[in-house]
């Protein structure tokens, strides 16, 4: 992992400062499509076989618009995040996961 | 925003913790498959306008499956999106971002 320390927050702040005018000019409806378009082009890497480079550059962009789908929604996607999955499995309470596989 | 910090990294690790043995018994296809799953649910809260918590709920899932997916890809999603996304648009190098609008 990364030296780097940063936040699903920081990350969060920084894509509303370089994009969320521009986010909340499209709406939550074309934000929204951004981010299942994007998801697609990770989808596609990953089937096509793509390079390393590609796919986290996809997976980088999965996040981005993630995030900018949760400035628009008014979402804090790290709250939201470490409330759900709080250190443990939010269904079985389990670390790891003991939840019947389906 | 939150008070708590939480890295991109600490939860993709959390993920791991709590559904890597999981995540690679599935495999690549069935994770990433998943992820599409959980956007679809995000994208359903949405349009549905369910509750808050709802949307929530599911911004976290759709990280949450993104981190899975990264971690049977082997990519490191914090270090894609901050050397991606480093303090400036990658494609304008604005800050805000100045590209034309599509």
């Amino acid at each position: 992992m990364s030296f780097s320390m940063t936040s699903i927050d920081e990350f969060q702040e920084l894509m509303k400062t370089l994009y969320g005018d521009r986010d909340v000019d499209r709406g939550v409806q074309g934000t929204m499509l951004w981010l299942v378009s994007e998801v697609g082009e990770f989808v596609e890497a990953v089937v096509k076989h793509e390079s390393v480079e590609s796919m986290n550059d996809e997976a980088a962009d999965v996040l981005a618009w993630l995030c900018s789908a949760c400035n628009v929604l008014g979402i804090e996607l790290e709250t939201a995040a470490t409330s759900k999955y709080n250190g443990k499995c939010p269904r079985c309470n389990g670390s790891p996961c003991k939840c019947p596989k389906k």
